[in-house]
């Protein structure tokens, strides 16, 4: 990972006042041929500098022989030379004083060759010493639709895109994002303002550039197509920007697979990182993932406008039955509701439609209402305003203009959420297509399945906002001690803490513990034991000894004096046959915690989101099933209470067959204490098991834990 | 349900001679003029008779006062009358000797009323006795491309279609498969050959014309978009027809959630069924289930051609490295592999390319390759030829046309699958869309995820066709006694079946429960526990006590005479105390068995498709996790693996944890055999719950067992 640059303002590097292009050339099979051709007729307004030593003039424009003999110092450069000769003219760049260059050169570390990695190495060593901000290597430029600036080739544009737009995207792969991403994004009806293909990100990254567009006041929703991610914090602290300024992040996130990882390494070199850690990550910042490039700009559509649904309560409307069928169906999968609507709005429709009797929702208005805008827009009128209807989708198989022109008013002048399903097309009015509607700022889909997806992320959105605005104050628990669980681990010498030191570290911040005893011998041991009652569990306590069970050294279920000193000595010859030269500091003696239910919680560091909690159902849960939520550290009480909701076997805390319901208050604070704790000491902790926690009718005792500190992960 | 009527050819229906169209009108602002209308303009060559006393003649055609007053018989007679009349004009058609009629008229029984009902009880009654045979009511007609006979009304089509088609559509809903499917599928390039809207079904069925579509030479796949199903054995007995042909099922069901069902109910008053017995039932009998109308002609494009793929080995070469990144990674999601190439397809490509080194898969040909198709044909060519690859897709983003030719002659000649994805255009021939290759017959798509969901359902159709083959010979498993079980039942008198009882069935199908002996009194019970030695269970035997554990008359784990003894009168005492005049047949007392896994299997009566077999893991697996495997029975062996293969927790049984695996096989026998004794004696048997079923390290044995038989559950 390299240092952080502080934060820098990419005002000029999208719309620079002047600009260089290094490579330019008036041969349009080539590169730089078709990049200055498209400059030009995109309609940028800012002087073009070609640099080519070997011509005088290109498409009219003068051309120089290098940057340092140009009458100015333009704001932005392109590179398109090879690859070995980008450092020498990054060099130059920074002795003129250009503030910003766009790499297109390949031959980096995608690569996979040594020299490859060198060359970025040099060119990321040199971008952070000279403060030269570069974006690629192997990268594709970059489109400001706002500005008509483009420093690219594509067949995406071919000239001037007048009207502005209000989408971002970000992309590493230059050819998916500009052609599945935006290049599709405008077939279907939607305006952007800013795209760049940022490459292998030796210094600007994906997400310095997600930044600028969501600081752009116009920017509504903004679109990324991840291959990797070269720091989860700063991505995190982007999606709390967006959070902050309520502008919807998107994300196609790539490398979920060993091949896919393996095929992004070969293109843009990038780290792909956990896939679960990213899912935990994205849902916990309100950044919407989706599974293909289309889903990127179909999202977008029903995100945009700054209206999102108020709940999840749909109503719909067609003179088709089956668009209701299905819609009614698609719509309950996604965790939608019908409503049945009031009194009031029976009684306004009755007077409508007289014949109808009780109306259900969705509602399937027949061919009666075929070419009857008076009647339909009636109908949905009175619909929309019902107070149990947060959502309109009015359904068009071969609608009408007129009809449609009434769904659209509505969507433009209600305070419902309306949104516009048109199966088929409009049958007197050919222009009238979704399309058409997209880029009239409505939104409208083709198909359901893809329509209401799209509004459960808006939906999904909106609460998540909701939760943000209160989550703000994340404040630590009361009882933590941080400084006596940083003794403790700091005294620990050594990097796997027993499972007494672990579990002092968690009574530390508040977690509570299975009551123990630490003995040297066999009546030390029986002593302890009549001090805690009842059954009692022995297992050896030694720095060398990580996995007790698996070393027979312990005994369970254990009461009676006799009983007690015999175990000692059990443990004690278990512990020396299974490793002779273990360090053994005695006989933990703990008190048996009553029969609950086991769970588990853990702390990992992710390679890029850094200290992730982890929580689950121990035994089979965990192993088998992969049950197991993860957040990034530290978390609040709703998020740890999510956390366990979306536990697959979440029900067994509720009390299932005859069961009774646990104590989720205890296990959401022992969550949030982790949370803290992993966050907290996170320049020390590695990983923490705790295994299990029994989850009690009250309460909650973690019965065996387990801390790895850094180092001996380094080590 | 109504009794089946004789298969039936509906050649005459599909391709009447003539046709009487009875409610014609020359107003094509209504529903009578608009389909006469669309019936002329679509090229329909037989002869058509308008019905309507009040005109002499329509649109050019001698119009007639009743099809009794027709100078000859018509094949097909289509009605557009209200509905209080259609039962006396069937009627009447019915005298003069028509043989099909397709009711359009609304008013029966989705319209949810006693009435409506009546009438369409009425109409069936008289379908059935007079052997006219009826489509609707409530539908919206037919379309045959082939011969250019439509009898519907819609903005669908216009004018005639040329060229025939290979893809059948049956739907219930009219606008929903005519708009959402048709129309949609046939604006993405596919040529439809039949399609019906069989609305109410009051005789004729889905089923029916979708036999009648697999039978016709020309159809490659059949679409069906259906909202239940009347029959599920006429289905299943369809699905094997269609199997035999190897033509594709792409099935699309509604009515999976509560609110769907009910909007689906009111619509074509549909009988839904229950969700996870259709799923299973589509998986079994290779139906390809899918979610939305455009998932139906898209999953179509991949089926079309009998070339299905000849396994999951998918290698693919763009010149877009990004899109080799999400092919990669999204077909990894979906079971795909990519292996490596061989060392002769490195040769290869190493004297095509020299500067690539090892070329890995999926290919980035980087832009090197761009507009140089003949490097392009010639890696496309040598890596398709690959031993190690099964299916091609070149990704395209921005095509040329030189490099997608190279790609659609590859498809045309080679004897792997290739389909081509092209997410942008092709930029040299505008016309060159992904439609217009689709039309072409080529498998072509434009996004990814799509594509490879198509590509996979293709590679399961031809993995299912290859086990159905083998499956044909489905037997009895050896060792089955059906008629002492059939006496078992019959003897037991009354609908549930003793745990004794109950197993006695089990064990004459061979399946292997737990050594068990009936005690009268406490000496015998004593004696018994002797022979059985170890360890016994204690539990009443009583017809009228069939949860044991609630009423707490059952004792595990007893040992020793004097245990026996005390247990024997505790477990009367409790069965007298929880049911006072339950009758008493005396106390159980079994072997324990050894510990094990405890599965849970079942046999279930599905409303539409009969003895259903269930099979998952006990306790919270089935109850919490809903972790449980269905299938219409009978099954064989392999079907059975595949069910047990199919649980989430499937891993248990090959031991994890340190847990030994258990007897797959034994349990595979135990299901077989179950789903054999829920077929033989279907129809007494309503529910069987074997709970459970110990799966051992060798062998497997049922521990509980509770049959109840048919009447129970019409009483």
């Amino acid at each position: 990972m390299k240092p952080e640059q502080s934060d820098c303002d990419l005002s000029r590097f999208f719309a620079p006042r002047s600009v260089a292009v290094i490579g330019a050339t008036d041969d349009t099979t080539r590169f730089g041929g078709r990049l200055l051709r498209q400059m030009l007729k995109f309609g940028y307004g800012g002087k073009i500098f070609p640099i080519n030593p070997r011509r005088a003039e290109i498409f009219g424009l003068e051309c120089y022989p290098s940057v340092s003999e140009l009458p100015e110092v333009p704001d932005h450069a392109g590179l398109i030379v090879t690859g070995e000769k980008v450092l020498g003219v990054l060099e130059e760049c920074h002795r003129v004083g250009i503030p910003f260059a766009t790499v297109f050169s390949a031959g980096f570390s995608e690569s996979g060759t040594q020299q490859g990695r060198e060359m970025q190495r040099a060119v990321a060593n040199f971008a952070r010493t000279s403060g030269l901000r570069v974006m690629g290597p192997n990268c594709y430029g970059l489109i400001n639709f706002i500005d008509h600036f483009a420093i690219t080739a594509t067949h995406a544009i071919t000239g001037p895109v007048e009207g502005g737009g209000n989408i971002g995207l970000v992309s590493q792969s230059g050819g998916l994002g500009q052609v599945n991403v935006m290049w599709r994004a405008m077939q279907a009806g939607l305006k952007i303002n800013y795209v760049v293909s940022s490459g292998n990100e030796a210094d600007l990254e994906a997400v310095d550039f997600a930044r600028f567009m969501i600081e752009v006041d116009t920017t509504e929703v903004v679109m990324m197509a991840l291959e990797g991610l070269q720091d989860g914090t700063k991505f995190l602290r982007m999606a709390e920007l967006a959070a902050e300024r309520e502008k919807p992040l998107v994300v196609l996130k790539f490398g979920r697979t060993e091949i896919g990882s393996r095929a992004a390494a070969s293109h843009t070199g990038a780290m792909t990182g956990s896939d679960e850690v990213f899912d935990a990550a994205f849902r916990q910042f309100g950044a919407i993932r989706v599974d293909d490039c289309k889903d990127l700009y179909e999202t977008a559509i029903a995100l945009r406008g700054r209206r999102l649904p108020k709940g999840r309560r749909v109503a719909s409307i067609s003179v088709s039955g089956g668009n209701m069928v299905q819609i009614a169906d698609i719509g309950c999968d996604l965790g939608f509701t019908w409503k049945e609507y009031s009194a009031r709005t029976q009684e306004r429709l009755a007077t409508l439609i007289p014949s109808y009797g009780k109306v259900s929702n969705p509602t399937d208005m027949t061919s009666l209402a075929t070419g009857k805008p008076g009647l339909f827009r009636s109908a949905l009128e009175i619909i929309t305003q019902d107070d149990n209807v947060d959502i309109m989708v009015p359904g068009f198989t071969f609608a009408r203009r007129a009809d449609l022109d009434c769904a659209i008013e509505l969507c433009r002048t209600s305070d419902k959420s309306v949104i516009v399903l048109m199966t088929g097309c409009c049958v007197d009015d050919a222009g009238m297509t979704v399309e058409r509607m997209v880029a009239d700022g409505i939104p409208a889909y083709r198909d359901t399945l893809v329509c209401l997806d799209a509004v459960r992320a808006a939906v999904g959105y909106r609460e998540f906002l909701g939760n943000f605005r209160r989550q703000r104050d994340l404040v630590r628990p009361p009882g933590v001690d941080v400084q006596a669980a940083r003794a403790l681990l700091e005294r620990a010498g050594q990097a796997s803490l027993t499972e007494r030191e672990s579990k002092q570290v968690l009574a530390a911040y508040g977690l509570p513990v299975s009551r123990e005893m630490l003995a040297g011998t066999a009546d030390e041991a029986v002593a302890h034991a009549r001090v805690l009652g009842g059954t009692v569990a022995l297992k050896i306590e030694s720095p060398d000894i990580a996995h007790k069970t698996e070393a027979g050294a312990v005994r369970l279920h254990v009461s009676g004096d006799a009983h007690v000193r015999a175990a000692f000595g059990e443990v004690i010859r278990a512990a020396r046959n299974y490793r002779p030269d273990a360090r053994l500091e005695g006989v933990l003696v703990q008190g048996m915690v009553e029969r609950g239910i086991e769970m588990m919680l853990g702390v990992a560091r992710d390679s890029l989101f850094g200290p992730v909690v982890a929580a689950g159902f121990g035994g089979i849960h965990v192993e088998v099933l992969r049950d197991v939520g993860y957040r990034i550290a530290p978390i609040d009480e709703r998020e740890a209470r999510a956390m366990l909701r979306g536990l697959r076997a979440y029900k067994l805390l509720e009390g299932v067959r005859g069961q009774p319901p646990r104590d989720i208050d205890a296990l959401v604070d022992c969550i949030v204490r982790l949370s803290w704790l992993a966050h907290d000491l996170r320049d020390r902790i590695a990983e923490i098991d705790v295994n299990p926690l029994i989850a009690l009718e009250r309460g909650a005792v973690a019965v065996d834990a387990l801390i790895v500190q850094r180092d001996a992960v380094t080590d």
